[in-house]
């Protein structure tokens, strides 16, 4: 059997065992812990540079735009008027560089619990800490469940981009957040949250889509391909408290002088409405969800 | 930096240096070289019985038929009658299951170079070797370029699914082989082949997309979800020598029940729609191929 040899990091997750991926390490540019988690920035071969965390990859430079952009513009482009948008995590600010992009906003407010992932992405990770600098932005370092508490009624659109369900983002994937978001909302507002992988777990899939319906008018599930990503997919929730909208009809539609104006890599509209048809085997589970 | 454990399988190919995918080993079923290649046969924790070709991954018990089923039914649901089918390698019998399915398919051809492919897939692979019980099959042992040389004008759909252009099949990935394809078609016949994944070498699938527009009156490129594979995904190239064919309209359109009788895990109408959607920096690399 073979064995990986020195200056490659492997992923190692209790959530998708027996399989793993491994990355060719040119030189550690980062390693120490935050008062959250083991934060690690690597440069690499073939990916340019990476944020770890827990062990986990987060984003690579080759491939996070697929991610950023997806998790950015399925909601906005399906909220009429999506002004005032929220992001909860997102600390490497790739989120905030494509949320400020969309025509329609005017503010963005993130909270980010952990202030180090910040200072390390905008030390190592410019192409994606380059979000910070929009002027639309105002950055909280704050729990998220605390800032929405004290913030009812107010966002047309609410980001999650989280981590997975392991470690401190576990308590993103339970209903009394969704209730958290629901009211954080003003009348009409969208949610969208990174949601797992249809091939690694579809039972989370399932139970988080179940989780949105419950609380919201409509909800749904897309996937964009993000190679580094365990099963070279990631997947979202999207909830809706407008009982109109169509998931796979965008309301706002890009064309392609859009597209190459917003430097759009991975999303457009047809990617868009692509992204929620679901393989058959995904689509039959996630019909038990229920509402 | 870590190092995997024994009991990993590790690919370790030049075609995706810098990245790599580990899978555990419960068990070493199989491990020999046949004529052509070393062939291992991995009894895994998570990803069931997984078929190894010169140290990468052909398919999984998990995810094979996402591959199986795209590769099919995507020129086989593009051609109105596709009665004579012509399948060049799949030596472990999952395209031909398949195919078989169809309902308009009358006649499976298969010619796979490496003997003991097959022989193995019997013996351990049995949930893809059942294509070779159909009595719609024949199966010779044989070169396809010979074979195809020697059967022009015969087929209305020729499906290729090759190991990737490393080894044994480079040749099946350059322009006199699609030469072949063509001459071996029936007016208006239709082509299929592997062709790589749009996050590891562009480059290399728009060469093949070329190829084939050079040859064909219509091609165009398609991709499938399949985890084991690097970046997690696969793409094909279609060929048509019909003029008419809109890839992205399928002639033979399925229902729900139809799914279901055929056993479809993956493909869908909408699926086969939803494929030859590209994602942005994709559709922009591709429209300087010519044709």
């Amino acid at each position: 059997m073979d064995t990986l040899k020195k200056n490659w990091f492997t992923e190692d997750c209790e959530m998708w065992p027996g399989g793993t991926f491994s990355i060719e390490v040119k030189e550690v540019l980062y390693s120490e812990p935050s008062a959250y988690q083991k934060i690690n920035v690597f440069d690499t071969t073939k990916f340019g540079k990476v944020l770890v965390l827990d062990g986990i990859i987060q984003c690579t430079e080759k491939d996070e735009f697929a991610y950023q952009e997806m998790i950015s513009f399925l909601p906005l482009c399906l909220h009429k008027n999506p002004e005032k948008v929220l992001i909860v995590g997102g600390g490497d600010g790739g989120v905030a560089r494509e949320v400020a992009k969309h025509p329609k906003v005017k503010e963005i407010v993130q909270v980010e619990i952990d202030e180090k992932v910040i200072e390390v992405s905008k030390k190592y990770l410019p192409f994606m800490a380059v979000g910070f600098d929009s002027p639309k932005l105002k950055l909280h370092v704050c729990d998220g469940f605390e800032f929405m508490a004290n913030h009812k009624h107010e966002f047309d659109v609410i980001i999650t981009d989280s981590s997975d369900p392991v470690g401190p983002a576990v308590n993103l994937f339970r209903e009394n957040y969704f209730i958290l978001l629901k009211n954080a909302l003003k009348p009409n507002g969208i949610i969208c949250s990174q949601a797992g992988t249809v091939w690694n777990d579809l039972d989370l899939v399932s139970n988080i889509l179940q989780i949105c319906k419950n609380q919201f008018a409509k909800a749904a599930y897309a996937y964009a391909s993000v190679p580094t990503y365990p099963s070279g997919q990631i997947g979202f929730v999207i909830g809706s408290l407008d009982k109109d909208v169509v998931f796979d009809k965008p309301v706002h539609v890009f064309t392609e002088e859009d597209e190459k104006e917003m430097k759009l890599r991975y999303y457009s509209t047809d990617i868009h409405k692509a992204a929620f048809v679901l393989p058959t085997f995904v689509k039959q589970h996630l019909r038990k969800v229920s509402g």
